[in-house]
C-alpha cells in the first residue's frame, strides 16, 4: 500500500498534539421514515466500513473529543451523547494499518471509549473526512460488515440501548418535537425489533410521566386524530438519572 | 517532597513495560455484617485516600489488567468485574504529584477506565502495595474524603450498582452460597440506602428467577426457621444478559 504523503505530515501532527493509544469510536443511531440507522464511513483506501471515530488532543477532556468527532462528520450539535464501554483487547486493530509505514501513528495499539449517540436524523448534514470515501447512514437491518472490533462496538451499543429501554426515557433527539404515541410506539419497536402490545406500551409511558399532551392533533389521516405529545425536559432528563424502586 | 530512588526506578520499568495516559481505577465492594464495604488504599506519602488501581502493560487487554490489579491488592479471583466508564476530564490528576520530579511516570495525564467488582468478603485478603500504608474496607457510611475524581468514580459506580439492581440480578458474589430471603432483602436494602417493601421485593425475585430453594432451613433463630436459597448459575448469568420486555 503506498502511503500517501499528506498521511505521513498528519501522523507527525497527531503524535505531537493527541495522545497516543487512545481514540473514540461513536455509534451514532438516527430514526428515519420508521427504520433506525446508523452512521458509517467506508475508508478510501482499504475499501472497509468503520464506525466514525477519531483521537483525544492533549488539552482535550474525553468526552469534547466525542463530540468534536461527532461534529465534524454531522455538524449535529443537539445529540444525546454517552460512554458506554471501553475496547481494550491486545489487537483490535492490528493487521489493518499493516502496509503503512513503521513510525505511523495509526499503528498504535489504541484503547478506544465507545460512545453512543441519538441525533435528530433531519439536523444532521453527514461529510466523509480524508480518509473516506463515503459517510452514510446505513438503515440496521442492512448493515455492511465492519472492520476490526467495530461489529463488537456496535453491538454493544445496541445492545445497551435496547436495554436502557426498560428503564430510562428515549425518544428525545430521535422523534420530532410532536408526536403521536404509535409514533413513539414504532420508535420503541424499531430499536427493540419486536412488536410491543399497545396497552402495555401505553401504560408504561404514562409510568415514566415523561409526556406533555398538546391541544393540537394530528391531522390528515384516513381515522380519528391521535393526539400530539411532546417531551417535558425537565421530567425527561430527571427519569434519566432516575431509580426504579 | 523528596523522591524515593526505588519510585525513579520503578517510573522508567512503567514507561518501558505499560501503556502512558492509560490506567484503571477499581470500586471493589464487599457485603459484611450488613454493611456495604469500599475496598481503599491511604497513599503513605501523601496521606491521602484513593481507590486501589494501576496500570495497562503493553500485552495485556484492558480487563485482564483490571483483574490483574484487584488481584494484587485481594487476592480474590472470583469477582463479578464490569467497565463502567472512562474518566478523562483534563487535570483529573493535576498537581497530585507535583513535588515529584519531571520525568515521573505518574506526572502525565491520564485517562482511567473505571471498574466496579462484587468480591466475597470473606475470601479476600487486602494487602498494600509501596505507595500505600494501608488497604483496608471502608463502609460506605463512614468514607474518608477520596483524592482527585475518586470520589466521582466511587458515586458513579454506587449509582449504577443501584439502577442495576433493578434490572439485573445482584447478590451473587456478595453473600454466601446460602442465605434466607431477608438476607437477601437486607442487601438489597443496603445498598440501596432504605427499607423496601417485604412483599414487593419477594415478587420481584421471584419474577427474576434465578434462585433454588434449599432442603435445609437456617436454624438458630428465636423465630420459625426461614427456608435457605442459593442462585441458580446458569438462570443468574442469563438474567444478567436479559432484556425486560
Amino acid at each position: 500500500m503506498k502511503l500517501d504523503q499528506g498521511i505521513i505530515k498528519k501522523s507527525k501532527w497527531m503524535w505531537e498534539n493527541c495522545l497516543p493509544h487512545i481514540s473514540v469510536d461513536s455509534v451514532v443511531f438516527g430514526f428515519h421514515e420508521n427504520q433506525l440507522k446508523v452512521l458509517l464511513l467506508k475508508m478510501n483506501v482499504a475499501k472497509k466500513w468503520l464506525l466514525p471515530g477519531g483521537y483525544i488532543l492533549k488539552n482535550e477532556s474525553l468526552q469534547d473529543a466525542a463530540k468534536r468527532v461527532l461534529f465534524e462528520r454531522t455538524g449535529a450539535e443537539r445529540v444525546y451523547l454517552q460512554e458506554f464501554g471501553v475496547f481494550g483487547a491486545i489487537n483490535r486493530s492490528e493487521g489493518f494499518f499493516d502496509g503503512y509505514e513503521d513510525d505511523l501513528w495509526y499503528k498504535q495499539r489504541f484503547i478506544s471509549a465507545g460512545f453512543y449517540a441519538l441525533v435528530d436524523y433531519t439536523e444532521v448534514n453527514v461529510s466523509a473526512d480524508e480518509y473516506s470515501e463515503t459517510c452514510e447512514w446505513r438503515s440496521i437491518d442492512d448493515l455492511p460488515e465492519l472492520a476490526m472490533d467495530h461489529q463488537l462496538i456496535y453491538t454493544n451499543a445496541l445492545t445497551l440501548l435496547r436495554q436502557q429501554l426498560s428503564y430510562k426515557p428515549i425518544g428525545l433527539n430521535l422523534l420530532p418535537e410532536k408526536f403521536t404515541l404509535p409514533e413513539l410506539q414504532k420508535l420503541y419497536e424499531t430499536i427493540l425489533g419486536k412488536p410491543l402490545n399497545r396497552g402495555n406500551f401505553y401504560r408504561r409511558m404514562m409510568r415514566f410521566d415523561i409526556l406533555i399532551k398538546q391541544e393540537d392533533l394530528r391531522k390528515g389521516g384516513a381515522h380519528k386524530a391521535p393526539y400530539l405529545y411532546s417531551f417535558d425536559p425537565l421530567k425527561y432528563h430527571e427519569s434519566l438519572q432516575g431509580l426504579d424502586w
